[in-house]
């Protein structure tokens, strides 16, 4: 076995744009094992707009990343060591090692994974944190009920594309908005939404009412900003909004609720939430993800970097937008 | 009886804030009663924000105001004629029967009033449509506990005090906000409110921030703008947004909400109502609030002016806050 292996370590914290100074890659020994650890070798790392927040000193949902500590980040693997009677060599596993090679568990939030009918990195995507992400929203906040028409930013994303799958599913009406012709093209063809709107033509606000003609009954916000106000300007009565992210301002850009007076108005519900606080949910939700996936009822897209050492620029790249479906960092 | 009475019509819709000219005084015949119908002649008329965005005819939660026909408005006042098995003559009442000495209807939204402990306009205000918005917001969106901080704006106002004072005898730590020194006093000290803010002072968000020491974990929300921004910014994890009203903006002013992120980062849920769209809580409202007001539990203040003639200005004053309390005409 390998004396040593590679991690990610918050090197500085981002002044408005991520850089790659923030970063360092350092080579650091492997642990020998105490009584009741196990030794995983991740198979891939998880990119989640999440990690945007916690790399900041700012008050935020969760304590911020320490300066010098392996980046947080969600991983699947293979347990290769074992002093832990659950867990056996072998066994697949998902669990929040990070930015590293490898990593050392006692097991808690550990997840044995089977893989026979679902591949291993969707694990980290639809039958993972970002499905269930989109899973709460949906099954939650929005309550979104057949008829009705939802709205789903980054709707190509790990998180929208499947909450707009699951919104068909139940029978409702879904518009996407995503950046691009490609994306957007993808979202209608590949996902089945009924429309998705490119925010980079320019005309959002046009758009999107063109394409919600019975105005908009839910939204499941990523993003923010000009977004969210788009679709606030077409809702109904009693409208409800999930907030799962505002990743327009992950770099420092305001984001403001300029159509407010509408909440009064249109008496909406703006809901935001974290997925990892909904635990309970978790058995029933991946469990009707798991089965989604398997039969091919929902689909999904991954943009796969290769090797420890692309991990910040895809993490840019994420941020930005440039990546198309789950940011995942092939390992091995 | 008098064959004639007098009514206020909307001459014109504002052009930002209200002027006297959108308003028309007229005389008007008094109606010979059909079978059904009783004549109500009215004590009280009740002036409240929420008239303001009925005068537009831009989109509001309830149809606009028609031009040239009777202002809407809540009422109290006395059957004077019926031609109605329910109703008699001597019945006190409660309707919606506008700008106007005296109206017609059929029974519909009429409520029988029993002013043995209460006083008649006091179903204007605490135990009317007022105090129901606030019972609504505090017990069903804010679910206040013991213990809690909740915020209030508008704190001296009709919806605004008695929020406060629910909130205050569930036994949660009360900080208002409200206009002007003399405002403040009266919340502290009449209302028993544990502090009040001073908007016009020009220290609200730190003000806000000594006089919660522990957090936001409620807030009740008239006014928006920099009083719900300044709010937010003191929030704990998981606490609720009433979104009663937003006086800030009724005049055309821009409320948005700046501090968006933090509906994230707290994991806030905002919810805009409309009281009259709850019919189904009145009964265990208006039962609660009206042996509140009669023990003196609660208490309130009004502003009164008399005569039909002085509703426009009292109005125009109601939207600047240069009410103190529930304003009200005295009709007779």
């Amino acid at each position: 076995m390998a004396e040593t292996y590679q991690r990610i370590v918050l090197a500085s914290r981002p002044r408005g744009a991520v850089t790659a100074d923030n970063f360092r890659l350092e080579s650091v020994p492997v642990p020998a094992l105490e009584e009741g650890q196990v030794l995983i070798r991740n198979h891939y790392l998880s990119l989640d707009p999440y990690m945007r927040g916690r790399m900041s000193a700012a008050k935020s949902y969760a304590s911020s990343q320490q300066l010098d500590a392996t980046m947080i980040g969600g991983t699947v693997g293979e347990v290769v060591a074992s002093r832990h009677r659950s867990w056996q060599p072998g066994d697949q596993v998902n669990g929040m090692l990070g930015w590293a090679e490898m990593g050392v568990s006692d097991g808690a939030g550990l997840r044995k994974l089977d893989t026979a009918r679902i591949p291993l990195p969707a694990f980290l995507g639809a039958v993972g944190m970002p499905g269930m992400a989109a899973w709460y929203g949906l099954n939650r906040i929005m309550q979104a009920r057949a008829g009705e028409t939802v709205v789903v930013s980054a709707a190509s994303g790990a998180v929208g594309s499947v909450a707009g799958q699951l919104a068909r599913l139940r029978g409702c009406r879904v518009v996407g908005i995503a950046g691009g012709e490609e994306k957007c093209d993808y979202v209608v063809k590949a996902l089945g939404f009924d429309a998705c709107i490119d925010y980079k033509a320019g005309r959002l606000e046009a758009d999107l009412a063109d394409a919600t003609p019975d105005g908009v009954d839910a939204i499941f916000e990523n993003v923010g900003g000009a977004c969210l106000d788009a679709a606030l300007a077409r809702t109904n009565a009693f409208a409800r909004v999930a907030l799962c992210g505002l990743i327009a301002g992950y770099g420092g850009a305001a984001v403001p609720i300029n159509n407010a007076r509408l909440l009064l108005i249109n008496r909406l519900t703006i809901s935001g939430f974290i997925i990892t606080e909904h635990m309970d949910c978790w058995p029933q939700g991946l469990r009707e993800l798991g089965a989604l996936v398997a039969d091919g009822r929902i689909t999904y897209r991954e943009s796969v970097t290769e090797g420890l050492a692309s991990a910040p620029e895809a993490f840019m790249g994420l941020l930005q937008g440039r990546n198309f479906g789950k940011q995942l960092v092939k390992l091995i």
